[in-house]
């Protein structure tokens, strides 16, 4: 940028001013001369008013953000200090790969990801364990590849985070000291259960706690209707109770300062492991997550046993993992898939996609993630469940499978609309999890799918190409529209999901080559014109 | 942009300022503070010098020119009237076609375009009557493309332009009233030729002449060596002479003030039509036209006969043209096609074409001005040559034909490189070619290329959006590479073309709708992201 000239812009009564026989008073009404407004007339469309100097001009900052859709905000450099004004192209962020890409580690860069407070998340549910998503149907629903994420982003924060602190309040043993204040006709007592001891209830009986760490996990089983509660403190804000209530299937609700979470039919025992402050801020609909919270009690309602009750300072990601990988087992359909129940509407001209539809991209996450649940436990359900979710793969859009195909080159179809629609980055996740199950498990299906589909990405990566952005799919070329040009928290993670497939075939240069000029875009550096 | 406030900028010494405890002298620096100098760094990677008023930042010109390579100049709404500074997001012309395109008619918006007068044109032969082109081998070749769009342009300027006004200086006949001033041992004298009557002359003769009138047409014939001159006057400028020089094969060159044209070996009768000032440009290499020409004398050297020596206000249209159609006729090879002598480097990594490869477009204008010499004359020479120029529309690139396809979609390529580049003016180009032959000709070969070449446009033309510009070709899908965005002239062009194809195929809605679009872009109207 050495074109630009740095003219001292505080040239405030120039020696030539002072020499000039122009009468004293005026002599200040020059500097003004400087910076006249000027009107800028853009394509000849409309006006904006910008500044002159001399033969230079200076547009409005508030015209050339929506202009061209660039970022600005001042910022200090160091406290106290002055002001500068940063212009950013994007506002996303690329994660260059540390290390080569393992199927048992890190999933991507899902150790940054936080599933569960986004906006379209209803609350994690305490019957699943897993998120509940309002994206299309605002009721609420599992959306599978949202709980496979959920279930992946644990998985990788449990690799990379530090381990909690917990504090144990009752374990059925003789050491627990915590004390449970009993109503009138209830009883609570530690008894003999199986090999280990538990905490029998029944009425009301509650314990006081003084606890600033909260995140609770407990293992319980309630009869119908019964319910585990915690008291919480929030500075200028009245004591909260939250409810984990079984028997019912309401997933989430309030009545004035009591936040239910319904447990569904949860007669056998179950591992609650929650987040108290999103549970509390999905509760009450702030948009912040409620801080500086203190538990204050802890109590139970109608009958059960209980056992290992802790409260800790950050989540059991290995817990919240287990409940999605479980999620995936029990939710599979006879065909392999995880069907969709919302109603998918993706643009007009394609076809909307009916509830029970298949995505791709979460039957390749749901690989992704049972591979890592049979890698840890050993367990075939996991892997036998990854592998028949390879069937919707090798079945037609048309026939309620993933499977679409553009000039000859395979894809899979993170929506399986009629035309395809081509979603770049779901199909780079399918074939991740496709990468996952081949490696975990060893599935030759899985290799072959991913063989095809790593052709498919050589073959058709330059067309989501801008030269200044990518495009989200290829609803243009399909539909003959407007390209559909993915906003830059897309495009990031185009860059990201390449940069991490270059790691996986390094031989195709193309991926990285392509991953750094789009990494580029985000600098604003456009490919060169002819 | 109802968002950009407008602030009156010169609120120059505030009621504020007046009433506040600084002293006089200093208020007047106040001002100043209104528009501070900030640094506006960019995507973290270097700084330029803003202004800064309050919150509102004002961003140089300088800058957002080169960034976003947007153009911007002070235009005077009217004579002495105050400036406005005109921003334009590109400065090509869209073309909105007034009917429907006529193979039999103006070639596209041909008739705006002056051929011969773009740098990369070294003169118009006088010998083949065509431009010579220097764009990628300096010493000068006949390229047919050019030589095409040379013929196409005067075509349509012969059906749009004016007629000209001329006035005969010579026709052997005895009305003739130029008077030739004959030196020693030389002659001039109208005679009775076949049917007509023409100047013979040997020796030096010459007549003095005085017109601003500087296009000259002459039908000559010349012994070798031989030539003919005109004298030109400009204001402030050496008379200079400009020759015409029979049994020459060097096409131009100068030697003082005497300017030099070989006609080759012209034995024959020679229609020599002549652009009096741009020859001079050409000759004395200046970037603008000649203005202001006297024609001052003309005169003849050696020996020959000349008929119809005329002068005129304007070129002879029709004289142009026919010129072109007979280079075709005159230079087609056996295998139909017209070689390019020039070597070609496309871009790396793609095959080098060697001297004497073919272009789909230099066969595709063919097509439309051999159509169109057929229309005028019915000569079946200019139709045959037509059809036989289709041969290379079906033999592929690897073996010297214009064939190539992506994706299982023929493609006829300007550059016909090894991998495929897909040049997107180059081949509409060629597909209008194919149905003026189709029309005009009646050509059933024509027909079956034309609906294989609109096929193929329909499926790939998206591929060259990239929702804020058009690509030049598809360089990127067969090398990987970067896009090669097309510049904004060449931009204009495809949205011209398809205007111009959407009213030849409007059941094609992609065709129009895509230049619509595109259109757009050209005022920064980019496609949305999502």
């Amino acid at each position: 940028m050495n074109e630009i000239k740095t003219k001292p812009i505080h040239s405030f009564m120039s020696t030539q001013a002072y020499r000039s026989e122009i009468p004293f008073h005026l002599l200040f009404i020059h500097p003004q001369v400087e910076y006249r407004d000027t009107e800028c007339r853009i394509n000849g469309e409309y006006s904006v008013p910008c500044l002159r100097q001399d033969e230079q001009v200076w547009l409005p900052f508030s015209f050339v953000h929506k202009y061209f859709e660039i970022f600005g905000e001042f910022t200090q450099q160091t406290p106290g200090g002055s002001e500068r004004f940063d212009l950013w192209h994007s506002t996303s962020k690329v994660y260059k790969p540390k290390t080569n890409y393992d199927p048992r580690g890190v999933f991507l860069f899902f150790d940054n990801y936080n599933v569960e407070v986004r906006d379209r998340v209803m609350c994690v549910s305490a019957d699943e364990g897993v998120p509940i998503s309002t994206q299309w149907d605002s009721s609420g629903y599992y959306y599978p590849t949202q709980v496979a994420q959920f279930g992946l982003a644990h998985y990788s924060k449990n690799l990379t985070q530090p381990k909690v602190m917990r504090k144990v309040l009752e374990d059925g043993g003789d050491t627990s000291k915590t004390t449970w204040l009993v109503s009138d006709s209830s009883f609570a007592k530690r008894e003999k259960y199986g090999s280990s001891k538990v905490l029998i209830f029944a009425g009301r009986v509650h314990a006081p706690v003084s606890s600033d760490m909260a995140y609770l996990d407990v293992n319980i089983t309630l009869a119908s209707n019964s319910s585990l509660w915690v008291a919480i403190e929030q500075k200028h804000q009245p004591t909260r109770r939250m409810h984990y209530v079984c028997g019912e299937t309401r997933p989430i609700w309030t009545d004035g300062r009591d936040c239910f979470y319904g447990m569904g039919h949860c007669g056998q025992w179950n591992r609650l492991s929650r987040d108290l402050a999103l549970d509390l801020q999905k509760a009450i609909r702030v948009s912040k997550r409620p801080r500086n919270l203190r538990v204050v009690a802890i109590g139970l309602e109608g009958s059960g046993r209980l056992d290992d009750l802790s409260l800790s300072n950050g989540s059991d990601h290995d817990a919240l993992f287990w409940a999605a990988a479980r999620w995936f087992v029990r939710h599979q359909s006879s065909d392999g898939g995880w069907p969709i129940p919302a109603r998918r509407r993706l643009v007009a001209g394609m076809s909307i996609l009916a509830p029970g539809w298949l995505s791709a991209m979460a039957q390749g996450h749901a690989a992704s993630l049972l591979s890592r649940a049979y890698h840890r436990s050993g367990d075939p359900q996991y892997l036998e469940a990854a592998e028949k979710g390879l069937a919707p793969f090798r079945s037609p859009s048309a026939k309620g499978g993933v499977r679409a195909s553009l000039w000859g080159h395979t894809w899979f179809e993170e929506y399986p609309t009629t035309p395809p629609s081509l979603v770049l980055n779901g199909f780079i996740y399918a074939l991740l999890g496709l990468h996952d199950l081949r490696m975990i498990g060893n599935s030759k299906n899985a290799s072959t799918l991913y063989s095809e589909g790593i052709e498919s990405l050589r073959a058709l990566l330059p067309v989501y190409d801008t030269g200044s952005a990518s495009v989200y799919d290829l609803r243009h070329v399909t539909l003959g529209s407007a390209p559909n040009v993915a906003r830059w928290d897309y495009h990031a993670t185009h860059v990201n999901q390449l940069l991490m497939l270059a790691t996986i075939e390094p031989q195709v240069e193309l991926f990285k080559r392509t991953a750094m000029r789009w990494a580029d875009y985000m600098l604003g550096h456009r490919a060169a014109h002819n």
